[in-house]
């Protein structure tokens, strides 16, 4: 085990922080050293998640417990305005340890933007500078030689690997960009709320966070610096689905004068055709998250609108998997000069 | 008994059926008396539908063998395209018949539009000619003088009470009707099939039709009326829900020059002031499909979108209910002469 | 509305408050008054059950702030503990009052079982003893005249239907009653836990409660009665089922010497033959949840064991309906002198 | 890829079929060399089971046109009944191939039962003699040396690993086994039927084939195998649970005289202390299919009674995992001499 890489991850009670754990566990690259959860610091892990009661896992600590000289790398799967001075802090004192985030502290560039959205002022500005988005296909170069990784929200980067190839070779209208979204109900978190409860979630539809949604700024940010603008707008529509795990996202898009729906998937075609994890389906096959489940990869396709001059972007994925934690391990896989894939490479489960 | 009205229902051993079944049963005024479903004729009507167990119904027979003199009213639950024929015959025959078909056949007024998009010469062109479109809050006067009441689809129900006030306002554009829609299981009938079994719709969700879904020419049809139009074009993209009951239909619509999100619900509250079956949501409130399971209530509401200029129109039904054999009942209601909304005023079954 | 019966709910933000808002705002005798919900008071019912959009109640209020006076009859929907003073307080100073319990605080006839099981001192001993168990088809008389109906709890509802006609007659040997139990969701109340989350309850089953469940003295206690015995001791096993309503209980029993599982079902049949809401399944056919949803009927079937000697005995109901608020109608109609099943005939919802 | 392990799957369209190939797709030591699917012959995999659009998969083919040359094992994932001769055929031709049979053909070593059970009559009886019976716990060794491997029945699996340590050591009465069986829709296979829809099986819960299910008589080979008895008679009752993976038994057993729960547990500690795929979980912790959910893990613990005398015995598993494929694969790494836990170590998949 000595040659492995030591990792901890703070906040490994919530899902997130759970998938991460799953994935590493099994990574024959790393090393679980640190878990923290404070609210169940001293537990067992199985006692928090008994679907890890099979392995052996160090016991939960709190954050101010755990001892970061031991590690390599730390996973932040902690709620957003939390991480920031610990982060910080960690990379104040440790500064070859890399910290690769899954909150949504790090990735909003603009303090006032994020200001405007989270309801605080940032509290690690200094960091906040050297944070590489982490959509591991757009930012690879970058996040090989960051010490922090922002990681994308889950519907940012399904969006962001449907739509980027589209903005950057301007064939579609960026202004007019409507984004119907449908998400399992374990982006929600895990700490009890009524709307994520069985009876509530269960057997029906809820839009939500309609027009307020924290993904919207970030999903502009990177549109927009696909095509040089800070002013995009877009429309986008999250809804609540019965299912735990997935994400699909709907984007009506107009096109640019002289494209044609195909013309879109084929640059996504010619964009992805080397990436391990993005998949472009066949001409006509409509991309579902059952396509997705549990591992690390992206569905993308584009079919035509009945109304001319319009096409239908359809994008996938787990959003716990490549819309979090899996993604994380990617983002970790980059930076530590690993095989891209290694410990992701599962395939989806279905049924 | 002897007052009250005699019913048959035609294909009783599908959803549609069934739901009408479950009304009619405890419906104050209706006797039901014939019950067709010709692959299980002879059976009893609980050998099909457990749930019937606890009533007595009328055993189930051939539609050769059932008797037509023996009711006033016929309620058709059958597939499309099967119900033209007997439809002509049982009004030839028994003139004073009223006809209140849940199926496509008698819906798209043009011919040409039928065949399109079903595949096949429509064979009762004389009786398509009398038959009113069966959305009761559009149509009610007709409805009640009418012989043969051709119910709108699910999906179209739910666009056309959220879109035609505003259409008809000319409150928004009609060329650019982006309409995202939710359904649960339960749309697909009961034949089974791979793509609705439990493992397959369960735990995901699935566009499908998109871009050939038969309600388009239907809406396309009623939103075309209300504005003088035969050539409307409009997006309208399904997605498969795991869920059973329940559609809801999120609208992306540009507002017509010097009109807000407010001026469209504004036209929705006077439109629906006095209808007993649709709710417009209070200022901010999104309807969900958990508003309406199992009742024949319509909820909608309008909020602005990001995108200057633009407005998300959401409504929601149950498919089964006021999307079929519910607002069935209340355009029998109509046209009978009775109370609207008798026999189906229960509420929302929650959680 | 003026000879109406007007009610008042304790606790009307809870589940089985709601549904027996959702049944009494369509019974044709009721006259809904008084809403209570401390937590919840000022607010309009809708805002905290969406579903309740359509129609109007009264605002919530807190327990202090309602007008008792106003009130017949009283349904408690608070959780155990919180209903024996409040319920001493209405009968002391409105001795007209009928309250109908939906909680377990009146349940048990042996205070010392109480404390035993519930972890407090009964304080409200005095109005205990004059309390009805309401188990409709076994207490219909007592419950006509009384003042204070104690309803069962929803498992013991399905069990004793089940099992009560086959001790009282000697059928099978009470000291090996195995019950497995499967039930929904709802069962476990509207406040927000961890284990009720969509994420954990979906998708998977779960034991709970094993050898600690609180309906264990319940239905020891009246199996008990049925033979004379009060040390009676019952395995129940439940388990959490991913679906919102229905309970399905699977019991296991030892024939009497010379009976076969045949006598065990004429029994049953014998024994229902008159009850509006109890329907012994057809030979071999098996009971399932699906047959009851939304309604206030339960099914019960027997059916041949393997081993020799044994019988298995199933029964299922809709645990908010004929489990709680469908059950406590069905007693305010008998204690009213109204035709019992008035405002509970809803057939199930089905799919 | 020259030294890895060549294998054909038979019956690669059904839901067990993709689950092996899901893992065997990642195995380190095999090559998918043969897909069958006699109704999808020609087709590539990934138009039968979208989720492996993802990676390259050998074309489906109808058996005739399999080359079982190409082979060093064959799993089978076909219904009973059309396994036996072609087993029969490959192993003649092809003496050096070993077939991992994963359907229910070769489980019961008696012809008089396996008729009685599946109505006809056994077509390979000379293979038959040498199957093992594939449940890897308790016939390692051999299995190691074995050509034909009859991997057992989902619930069997389940069964057989929480009971045979307790009947093997005399623990319980094997005359007084009582089994309510849980499981997931994925059990009823891919083929379409009204049972299996979402609208049926979804949001409920149905008891089926009670005292008739083919997973019987296997339960009750090996028990009886584990005490030298032949005329063992056991209680299995199955129910559908709306989930798509996941099995859970609850056994409810009578105690050997002087022995205690604890004693039953500490049966299981002991027998499974080396065990990687069977988890006794800590004191007190009830075993729930979300658990085990994707992965080859099982676990299993036992519970006090509170009929004195008795005690609960729970498993649980993935049925396509541990309870087929995954088992199955395990069988391979055993027979070829691999390490046991190869390609089988992901961590269940929760939420």
């Amino acid at each position: 085990m000595s040659d492995k890489i030591k990792i901890g991850v703070l906040g490994a009670s919530g899902y997130t922080g759970a998938d991460l754990v799953r994935l590493a566990a099994r990574h024959p690259n790393i090393d679980i050293t640190v878990l923290t959860a404070n609210s169940h610091a001293g537990k067992p892990m199985k006692a928090v998640f008994k679907h890890f009661s099979h392995i052996t896992l160090p016991d939960l600590v709190t954050v101010e417990d755990a001892d970061w000289d031991a590690v390599d790398a730390v996973f932040c799967g902690l709620p957003h305005g939390t991480t920031q001075a610990i982060s910080r802090d960690i990379l104040e004192k440790h500064p070859k340890v890399k910290i690769i985030d899954m909150s949504a502290d790090f990735r909003l560039r603009d303090p006032v933007t994020y200001k405007e959205w989270y309801g605080l002022d940032h509290s690690a500005l200094e960091i906040q500078k050297e944070a590489v988005y982490g959509l591991t296909e757009r930012y690879r170069h970058q996040i090989a030689n960051a010490r922090l990784i922002a990681c994308p929200g889950c519907y940012p980067t399904a969006v962001l690997l449907a739509l980027l190839p589209l903005t950057t070779h301007g064939l579609i209208d960026p202004d007019e960009i409507i984004i119907d979204a449908k998400s399992g109900v374990s982006g929600a978190g895990r700490s009890p709320k009524e709307n994520t409860l069985f009876c509530e979630a269960g057997e029906g539809v809820s839009p939500y966070s309609v027009g307020k949604h924290r993904h919207m700024p970030e999903i502009e940010q990177e549109l927009g610096v696909s095509i040089g603008r800070s002013d995009l707008r877009i429309n986008f529509t999250p809804h609540l689905i019965p299912m735990s795990r997935g994400e699909l996202c709907t984007s009506y898009v107009r096109l640019s004068a002289g494209h044609s729906a195909d013309d879109l998937r084929q640059a996504l075609v010619k964009a992805y055709a080397d990436e391990p994890f993005v998949t472009v389906a066949d001409p006509g096959v409509l991309p579902q998250t059952q396509m997705v489940r549990g591992s690390n990869y992206v569905v993308v396709n584009v079919i035509p609108d009945r109304i001319p001059g319009r096409a239908i972007v359809i994008s996938t994925l787990d959003n716990l998997v490549k819309g979090s934690a899996g993604q994380a391990i990617q983002n970790f896989n980059v930076a530590f000069g690993l095989e891209e894939t290694t410990g992701i490479e599962q395939l989806p489960l279905f049924p």
